[in-house]
């Protein structure tokens, strides 16, 4: 019987991976990944397997049970299984679903963590998450997660926290602002939106709640954070300190 | 004119260090480091001059002026200047005044995000702070940021969100545990505290609300993130699964 590695491929930029995902990566003998693992990551596995087992919008729950299928079948015929998901395996990657199964079939589980999206998005805003006398909550969700959730579910932490992270917020922007605003956020609220962050593609947007209501935004090509709260504030200022030509950046 | 890279350093374990880091540390002509960071990691800067910039409670506010006074310093007489912090640079760590500071210095400064303490925490337990049905808020919050802070500021976000990981919590998860009660979370609600997580020295306690409200914990003698929440009620199960002899742990 095999273990069973789940374990986190970080934001997207290939060397954000630790360096245990690495080794156990040159180790594994398969690799079970998500949809949108960068393939450097995935050349690090020489000598794996490589099953893409990456979920699709509208057919997730007959995928997941896919999943938890294939993980055990790898468990039982190879000895270093990785589940290799995007960002850190214990947010919003239905993980436990995972653990529990293989658990069940006795199947010893190791869980790696990795670099969640949220925290890539505040290194490459240059904004942190929690600032003295301005924000020391920190709240990260989905506002979509099953068709049958509601607004509801999500708004009040959104609203208690400081600072808050909304992922999976591509397309639902608009709606997203306009729940909080009248959930009592203020329209003045910094928002900033980080599109396939730390990769090349990466593309950031400032605005606040409430233009982000009236405008919306054009279609995004990759997996969007909502970053919405006062520390935000600045990081327009220090995009266009990155942008003055007299500082170079590397 | 150097340039300064925030860096987290993980939570602990030196292998959970992003490559990015690592290989940053290993070009590095001088490493201003938190007292936490583990000496495995600190010996990856084999060319560079280190100083401890660890703050000391009670100290915080001046210590924090003479690490900035520091940084502006090692900018401008080295090229590769790392500032390693403990977890990840954009939570809980000040960052935000470091780099406004060397931004009015006409320094150029990159983040490079690191594994948080809490998703080590969560990792280790083998728990998800996300759960479908169950958790999709999480929310990260200190009990214990300044000393004329006071609980109001934190709880309404801890009341809020489904998962809750405090950081800092040592020595006040008595105190914490009877404010969140009163503040409206039942007192079964499950909670783990982890405190050295992912060092050989990590501890595991599991208990609920109102027990730790009634029966405070001995001292802990490393950083302990406490966890709050639903999600964690199989925490425990899980551990015994671990300390099971028939299942083999590397």
């Amino acid at each position: 019987m095999g273990k069973v590695y789940l374990v986190g491929a970080g934001p997207g930029a290939p060397d954000l991976l630790t360096l245990r995902a690495a080794r156990l990566l040159e180790s594994a003998d398969i690799v079970l990944h998500d949809a949108l693992v960068h393939p450097d990551t995935l050349a690090l596995a020489k000598n794996a397997r490589k099953m893409d087992v990456g979920k699709r919008y509208g057919k997730v729950s007959t995928e997941q049970r896919f999943i938890i299928r294939a993980l055990i079948e790898a468990a039982r015929t190879h000895e270093l299984v990785v589940r290799l998901k995007g960002g850190d395996p214990m947010l919003f990657g239905r993980a436990q679903e995972e653990i529990d199964a293989l658990h069940a079939a006795g199947i010893e589980v190791e869980v790696v963590p990795g670099i969640t999206a949220a925290l890539a998005a505040a290194a490459t805003l240059k904004i942190s998450l929690t600032r003295r006398g301005v924000a020391r909550t920190v709240a990260f969700l989905t506002p979509r997660v099953g068709r049958d959730e509601t607004a509801s579910e999500w708004l009040p932490a959104a609203i208690e926290a400081d600072s808050v992270v909304l992922y999976m917020a591509a397309g639902a922007s608009q709606s997203i602002a306009s729940d909080l605003i009248r959930a009592g956020k203020p329209g003045s609220t910094p928002v900033a939106l980080v599109e396939s962050a730390t990769l090349a593609a990466e593309k950031r947007h400032f605005t606040t709640l409430a233009q982000l209501e009236r405008e919306p935004l054009p279609r995004a090509e990759g997996p969007v954070l909502m970053c919405v709260g006062e520390v935000f504030r600045d990081a327009e200022a220090v995009e266009s300190i990155l942008r003055n030509p007299d500082v170079s950046i590397a």
